[in-house]
């Protein structure tokens, strides 16, 4: 319910953030999403990742460290608005024309996402190693689900 | 006080983060740098830099939500790690080599731009404008002072 509330929040920012986002234009909306993209795997497969993995020795500090950096990327309204840019599906990116067309399902599987970032930053928070795994599941599901319906191989 | 806490918390996860921080590579080091400093330029310059110069109404939960994003991004170790890594003054990237010769003096500036973001982030939750205004000039010149030293033209 305090996930839901969160996102509930980060979209009512949204609609003040909309009045500059909505001039961004196609290959700055590309830019800076993929910026996100970017750090989100940095800081999810790549650095929460290794620990996940055991490359890395766990430190809540630091998981907790990505994973509100995380929460605070995918909840920001500006990401999920620069997907929604018209002609972003053009030029150098990876967007299937059909993010723009599905804008609905789109927007609701990267809420999906934004929410299961902000359960991993709880669990992260909390500090029990077999529940961030068990939620860093949940989140690269909530990833691939998007990325198979929407994102070029 | 607060702040310089903030900064030694961050210097603190870094040690844990340089584990995994330490084997990129150089390209990787600045395509995530690259990322990091489109979304600080995208949320500090754009989103807030646009209710700075009255292209946007100000609202004050959109300019926390920025600066939360800010703080977060310019606070985490792996952002001014990237920057230290041998070889990333090469290839496609505007870092000067004095960047890397000079870490000890390009890391002050990054942890004066963090205080500062953080210092933003602070005045944005009171929710003043004109203090807004004020600590957004402050961050700027933060930003100015290691662009000038360090970023080719």
């Amino acid at each position: 319910m305090r996930q839901l509330l969160k996102v509930g929040v980060a979209i009512a920012i949204g609609l003040a953030a909309g009045a500059v986002q909505a001039q961004q234009k196609p290959e700055d909306a590309i830019k800076y999403r993929k910026a996100a993209m970017t750090l989100v795997g940095a800081h999810f497969g790549g650095q929460i990742g290794a620990v996940i993995r055991g490359q890395a020795p766990y430190n809540k500090d630091a998981v907790v460290q990505n994973a509100t950096l995380l929460e605070d990327i995918t909840k920001a309204p500006q990401v999920w608005a620069a997907f929604a840019v018209a002609g972003s599906d053009q030029g150098d990116t990876k967007l299937k024309p059909e993010g723009l067309k599905e804008g609905d399902k789109f927007r609701e599987y990267g809420q999906k996402m934004a929410m299961e970032i902000a359960s991993l930053n709880k669990v992260a928070q909390a500090g029990n190693l077999d529940d961030i795994k068990k939620q860093f599941g949940a989140v690269g599901q909530a990833c691939k689900t998007c990325h198979d319906a929407y994102r070029k191989q």
